[in-house]
């Protein structure tokens, strides 16, 4: 099999790495994922917590992939080779001491040297934010009188400590702090996200321009605004929908933004033409393609890289990671399907199975209390329940394969690496460990013995003990 | 056993069909069903896509039972024969082109000829409208001096898009699309829903008077408010709930609806004395009977056909369907009974277990990893972690009949036909072929060898070889 | 293993048991817990109803535990010597005739003779006033000049029905039913939610003087408030939040309790640095403890009794109950550890698999569609797909004992009491009855036998019987 139907729609609703390019190549990236996330009580670096199956950075360096920077750093801290690994090939450079924001950007300026086009920057633990805002940030600080910054705002529910936006005639007029503002800028909505875009051939200037003579004594991004007004430079606005500017500092936080990931999973499924009939228990992973009228049950969880064909059932309670299902299959309830597993046209997997690197051809059936792994099941065979694929002997594993039209007796263990020939059978309740020719049977059974009045005398000796 | 309770309480609050029938045998319906939901992106008809177990169509005519309706006429599109079976033995006319609301209605007119009572006007798509609603619709339309039409009027919470009713001395005074409303008529948020009472000896009257003169070129069923008028006629609102007009367009939309129906049947379960401990992760069939003092636990469906009597405790993640479960019975986690699984008074099924077409009787106890299919397990009998009925050849279906008090040891397979009789005993890990005398104990088993030192020696080879 | 790390913050979060004691030995409880709740439609007393798996009345019980009452009386009805026993070693007073809320509260006069503290009122269904709260309670009602009676008051959203509190100079001036209320009383939203403290000195007092001059003729405790204002003392109101203050009368607030528990237990969880993926997916109980890094899947349930150290995964579909999971142990999906299992460092449990009453030790892996009961699995023993450990006879349960290193073939039974040496091997397929000595390698298996053509031959003759 392997033929897997290519899924188009939800492949392109959920893949906007695919989308037309805009014209863009004069972007770079400078990523902060510095930040030691102490309050996610963790020893993993914040920016590596998954979220829809990948790391949180990743969201955020997807989301610029469609606008092909020209180079996009990683500025991480001391200790975050899990971090320089995750983002590879993009280069990291490493902040050694946290002295702020304006300090972290400026440890880019060597990997960004003589670049001049936009420079972005962005936060790994801010995954939400979409591409086309990045785009249109970087369309804003594009052009012949284009704004040496450009930040991003929004208007959070509740703006209490955010920077107020001070926008007027000239533009972005400047950005204030909530413990320096006026009531009435306090009243003002627009709120610093801290993502801008930056001119490229003013930014490492202006940044090496920031003090820290302030109350933390640290060198604030922010102030490059004030820097480039007072350099005779105009800044601006662009607004984005609070939600995509979502950070996350807590696990609270990592639940509230896979909350939010999976809503627009499950919507982008629903206007592909998956059904689902209860979206709210359905886990997909950023990379999930399902083709339409796939319908999907009540509780299933999809791990990264998986497939799914056009016309499957997946019913309730099932669990799917780095797998392809083709068309007109029938899954679940209750199968797990584990990486390198793939199931053709019109296969059933049932209750209590587990798959795992085995390729299961058109038509064939494994639906009951089954594992199946390391082998290939020929089409149309049928695979009775409670088979075990004895795969592993303490050191190595071994493949074990069945041919087309092959009857796998229930309850049978066959201990790779073994052959069962196109249309073979294997008796109920055996052991196999010799290859059975293709047409023939075979079987590993001890003659049945019955001993009369036995379980009659067993119970009443038992009964007498239990006394 | 297959004595279960009635669940009176429950099932009255779910069969709204039981209740006492008003005398309104003077109503027809006219159920429009030729929408080909292409926003649905499916190959399936958009009526037939399923809420809680059941088409959507099937709901508006479960809808309708109550009214026991002398006709009900559904109109289809072309090409429809799956929801003309659906809907049989109500008739269906074919609207074969798409000429508007007013057209659908008339092609009903030959069906329902001579028909002099209230014609209810419903739609396929709109599957919530309670029949108390449609009641209402009815009487309204009923008596001496009764409105030629009666439309079901709606609060939406954003009525942007819907025809708004103006209501004034005479009653329904005319329906005023949007796009040609005043503002002043805009800011009315009562609004059409579509759904009208008829009177029988002037709708197809009326509906003949219709036009097309619009821009879309449609006959639109709205027009027969102002011709009956026109006719001196009265017209009358009754007015509706908004959610119980939700229409389904999409699979978003079909997935609210899901949510609605399930949180009904969730409160009607509670009231009726089951308790759900997360009632948002159970899902219900629309015919799922439930006695009092039931328990379920988290993460629980049920399909269609669930009959489950007082007392008994459903654990989390169980899979039920089409089979019913006595007093005192014990279910789950992880159990998956499907059609024709019969579980009698205190019988418990465990883990990992599936049960199809087979009776489990009074106090047996089928625990762990195990396939029962096609069977009779006897009262009191203990079947052992990872029994497998083995019920199909490839070809046929068998029967295995497990007598009352029989043990079966763990890991055995009983070759169907196969029988065990009363307190007969089968030992662990034996293929059972031949038929089990009562008080017997029947084995297939090889005698265990033991090769001392063997398994040091594979290790030590085993090791070498992974250098 | 057992040596679980103690997963000391959430612990502390879960367990206010554990908090500095307040030096409050001067208190007393009457929890009143008569009533029948013919509204849950129960045969199970309402106070015996669990909310994360503990009976109401013992939420209760356990937010007085850190206040350390002198002693605690619970007031119960008649027949419900499942309440006293739920409740012991507390004492129980019965309220034989239902005259009302003061002649409930009069009952534990006897219990409580000579008590001179603060007598706290508080209610067998309103589970989730926390500790702080009757602190604050028990503190106004302490001290020289301390108020007679204090009222816990709240502001629900709907204060419909409740009593008000006409709160004045004096402090509580009295409490005004809704029916009696004039509308300027109506319009007043702070509410009398019926827990009290009262002087001990004066509590029987005051309650002895209560009538029932009132439409329903019941004894009411608010009319101590009155009494108390006549004999010239002061009443005092102490505000609670209104979600606290839920009050259970049927499965429908059941479910309501059990959401802001859950929802509780996960914030909790997820500040002590937990990852939930999926929040609203997991369920716990009120005891149940998880260490830092910690993560756990969608689809989880805790019962009672379970503590999972630092590090441990715990994936989707798992049904963990009174077990021990210790750290970098990885568990699921679709994992059941029963009450009793112990799974030690690194040990993998896999999917179909339930652990009962057993030992699993450093590094072992039982990963497949297994059943082990009443066992120890030594340290790095890989057990194979379909395991089952007979432990039951029908009438006595016995233990399986696998020592380390040992290797268990696939689809085997061992049936009790049987022990397997410490680096021995059990062929695939084998019945194991007799002890296996260490490094050996037992098995039992009849020799494989092939019959060439034979399954061409059947598959030929049975189409021919299905035409």
């Amino acid at each position: 099999m392997s033929r897997v139907q290519p899924c188009g729609t939800l492949g392109r609703v959920l893949f906007p790495l695919f989308r037309t390019l805009a014209p863009m190549s004069q972007t770079a990236a400078v990523v902060l994922a510095a930040g030691q996330g102490t309050r996610m009580r963790s020893s993993l670096p914040k920016v590596l917590h998954p979220l829809a199956g990948r790391p949180l950075v990743g969201h955020v360096l997807d989301a610029l992939a469609p606008l092909a920077p020209a180079r996009t750093v990683v500025v991480i801290g001391p200790g975050m080779e899990a971090v320089a690994q995750a983002v590879a090939p993009h280069p990291t450079v490493e902040q050694t001491e946290r002295l702020g924001t304006a300090h972290a950007v400026l440890q880019a300026r060597d990997a960004l040297a003589g670049f001049t086009g936009t420079v972005l920057v962005l936060y790994g633990d801010t995954p939400l934010v979409p591409s086309a805002t990045l785009e249109r940030l970087v369309a804003a600080q594009t052009g012949p009188e284009a704004p040496a910054v450009v930040v991003l705002g929004f208007r959070p529910e509740d703006p209490t400590g955010y920077g107020r936006l001070l926008v007027g005639p000239e533009g972005l007029e400047g950005i204030v702090e909530e413990k320096d503002a006026t009531s009435e800028q306090r009243a003002l909505r627009l709120c610093n996200s801290g993502v801008m875009a930056l001119e490229g051939r003013v930014a490492f200037e202006l940044l090496a321009q920031v003090g820290n003579a302030n109350a933390k004594g640290e060198y604030y991004l922010t102030d490059v605004v004030a820097l480039a007004r007072a350099a005779g430079r105009r800044c601006h606005v662009v607004e984005s929908a609070a939600e995509d500017l979502l950070g996350v500092n807590s696990r609270e936080d990592l639940a509230t933004a896979e909350r939010v990931v999976q809503e627009r999973l499950r919507r982008a499924a629903m206007s592909a033409g998956v059904t689902l009939s209860a979206p709210e228990t359905v886990f997909f992973s950023w990379d999930t393609r399902l083709g339409e009228d796939v319908t999907v049950g009540p509780f299933v969880t999809f791990g990264p890289g998986v497939t799914v064909a056009s016309g499957v059932e997946i019913k309730g309670f099932c669990h799917l990671e780095a797998c392809t299902v083709a068309t007109g299959a029938l899954i679940g309830p209750y199968a797990r399907l584990r990486p390198g597993a793939r199931i053709a046209e019109n296969a059933h997997i049932g209750n209590f199975v587990e798959i795992k690197n085995a390729t299961v051809e058109t038509g064939a059936k494994v639906n009951h209390l089954t594992y199946i792994g390391d082998a290939r099941i020929g089409s149309r065979a049928n695979i009775g329940a409670g088979t075990i694929t004895c795969n592993y002997d303490g050191f190595f594993k071994h493949h074990t394969d069945i041919g087309a039209d092959a009857f796998i007796g229930s309850n049978s263990a066959l201990v790779a690496p073994v052959s069962v020939g196109d249309g073979a059978m294997v008796g109920a309740g055996s052991t196999i460990t010799s290859d059975v020719p293709a047409g023939a049977l075979a079987l590993t059974r001890a003659p049945q013995e019955t001993r009369d009045g036995w379980a009659r005398r067993f119970v009443e000796r038992m009964r007498r003990l239990k006394r």
